[in-house]
């Protein structure tokens, strides 16, 4: 697979972190670009009319990043992480007397079935374990089934495992049954396309430290401006109620509580950097050539991924740890981290595993340099293979068969 | 009134923020020292054990700023604005069949109220309008009227007006008869002291851009132990629940949702800052100080403070606007600003205000600046006296009478 950066220019602009720093190979927080952080040596005054500015222009650039032709959608930021806008968006979009169709195959679709019981909305759940996608013919039959249900949530990327989940057949499922979709795109949004013009949704949620590459400290939410408008009061929360931060934020241009300045300004340089790699589709093809290059070369180690081919998302990659008895995950971390690298547990509810993300100011060059450190530190523990136990293996054919 | 900053060194510690950025004379986010920001040039892991290491080094720099000898404290720290933990403190630290006495003087007692509205627990006002501070009296007398009341809830700096609020001797009358006082210390936490052995709480809150001077985009509520357990299945919401937040975190060191890594970062040098300069009682001196030089030099100018000397925060000062015609609030805002000052609307129900802020990596060199500035563009309004309407005085003196 030839570089996608090869001239000296291209490859200055993926320049290695700071001496000492590792390279984070997770999904969000990540590793960000210099002059992202370098954004933040300054101090905004929430009041003022030149942090407002920073505000519009935020949520400008994100709605043209669904291709908003229509002018049918807002961009809602809101403090907290990830989580918090994914309970904003649930708590202020369904009404109270709504109900839900969570499709979960992860941690983050449970999470949000979590959310809704603590909230004591309505739902219900297709969970589909580790390894399988929802499908649009199984979400149209449980709408058939269960005419209550108003909104369907579906995880774009589900990155507990790093299966990219079939958005447009389940938006078509649900579409076609007049039914509301709200899409957690968090570790998606910005690499993976979700154009207004082709995917139906009602909503779609993600944060500033994910595929835009801005530091961590408050997520987004964008909506149909018919939904929020007929979201007034539903909220159980004030902090997060996501119909009075737009109002406000139309009104005054300003966020309704102290917003976190800095990770703003910050996230304001991630999305002109995002805008001059090339968009989504260039942003999306980075990550796609960092999976290909990490599969690849981890497999040729000995590796197996958690997936097959077709379900691997270009966000996050899960592999199955070693069987061999020397081979211990907490060995593994330090061992990668001594090189610089830093992996991820994995989140499984079945299986041993561990996840490298693929997103984040990386190129291919580090990938490959991933995949020489992994191999290196499989030596350093005396494992003689990689492969995972055959159970393991026998258990994920079942389930995909 | 000499300088606390006297020579050169103290002076450079002091120095003016980039050429071009304005100081902010603002309660957060606010003018922090250059090595705080400089704290976010890297990327941290937020399941790395670099980066745990923050988080409890930030619980224990916190715990024992309220000198908690005896260990009956946790610090919860949260995500979000600090009105996030305001309310994660409300829903989670009041049992749903609790019922709250809020003791309002300004706009955020006001909010806590109405953050209990939106989860529909239990309470009662005490309203003081903008002027006046709840006194440990009338708040007996309401404990004694209504034995229903749990908690009380008072902030120690109400922000909209400055004024600093008794809270020792509202604290004595809530225990006195058994309630549970829980404090928003937002403005003030950090530079006045609320130490465990002589103010009794059940919690106080506040966030990372006030007077420890990190910069904003999570909060904490630091909380007796006892009340941590017992809030167990209280929390209205998923994101804002203390209790999981605590018990997560105490487990695995780990926030349970992705924490603001960078302004994480930044607050631990600002704290490492904090106690560098002599902790809670030299930055309340240093307050105090910035606090008289623009009170002093502002009267000098004409103008006129909301409150008596009695009830004068080191936080904020509240200034009523000249009565001269050729006076406006946003010009006055722009001249300021053009000097390199930024200043902070009025937040008063009744008369038209400005405030300044006391807080922030300022000294005494910057508050006269700052008067000098106000002078100048009095000037340049060709305002002639920066005197209020009379009748605003004549209300003043009716009320605090
Ligand atoms: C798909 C998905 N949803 C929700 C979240 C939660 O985000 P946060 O950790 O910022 O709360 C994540 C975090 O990685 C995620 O990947
Ligand atoms: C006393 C008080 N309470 C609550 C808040 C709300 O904090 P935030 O704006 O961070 O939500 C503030 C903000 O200045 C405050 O001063």
């Amino acid at each position: 697979m030839p570089d996608r950066q090869n001239d000296e220019a291209a490859t200055a602009a993926f320049a290695p972190p700071l001496l000492g720093e590792p390279y984070l190979l997770t999904p969000g927080p990540l590793t960000t670009a210099a002059a992202v952080k370098q954004a933040m040596l300054r101090d905004w005054g929430s009041w003022d009319g030149d942090f407002h500015a920073l505000t519009a222009e935020l949520r400008r650039r994100l709605l043209a990043m669904i291709g908003d032709t229509q002018g049918e959608f807002d961009c809602v930021p809101m403090q907290g992480s990830g989580t918090f806008c994914v309970e904003a968006m649930l708590g202020t979009l369904v009404p109270r007397e709504g109900k839900v169709l969570v499709l979960a195959n992860g941690a983050y679709g449970l999470r949000a079935a979590q959310i809704l019981r603590t909230l004591g909305r309505a739902h219900a759940v297709i969970d589909k374990g580790d390894y399988l996608p929802p499908r649009g013919e199984e979400v149209g039959a449980a709408l058939d089934a269960d005419p209550a249900i108003t909104h369907v949530l579906a995880i774009h990327c589900e990155t507990s495992s790093g299966i990219l989940n079939p958005v447009a057949e389940i938006s078509q499922a649900v579409e076609a049954r007049g039914r509301k979709l709200l899409i957690d795109s968090m570790s998606a949004f910005g690499a993976v396309p979700a154009d207004a013009g082709t995917l139906r949704y009602e909503a779609i949620v993600s944060s500033a430290n994910k595929c835009i590459e801005g530091v961590p400290g408050f997520g987004f939410v964008i909506a149909r401006k018919s939904a929020l408008e007929a979201a007034r009061g539903n909220c159980h929360s004030l902090s997060l109620d996501l119909h009075d931060q737009w109002t406000v934020m139309e009104k005054t241009g300003q966020w309704r509580f102290t917003p976190p300045t800095h990770v703003v300004a910050a996230f304001i340089e991630a999305l002109r950097l995002h805008a001059a790699e090339g968009g989504v589709a260039a942003r999306g093809a980075r990550y796609v050539q960092n999976r290909d290059v990490l599969v690849a070369g981890m497999r040729a180690a000995g590796f197996e991924t958690l997936l097959a081919d077709r379900w691997l998302s270009p966000i996050i990659v899960t592999f199955f740890c070693p069987a061999d008895p020397n081979f211990a995950f907490p060995r593994f971390y330090e061992l990668m981290k001594a090189k610089g690298f830093l992996i991820y547990p994995g989140k499984l509810t079945v299986a041993e595993s561990f996840r490298v993300g693929c997103i984040g100011h990386l190129d291919a060059t580090v990938m490959r340099a991933v995949v020489a450190a992994a191999r290196q530190s499989l030596d350093e523990m005396g494992v003689a293979s990689a492969a995972p136990a055959p159970d393991v293996l026998g258990e994920r054919a079942a389930l995909v068969a």
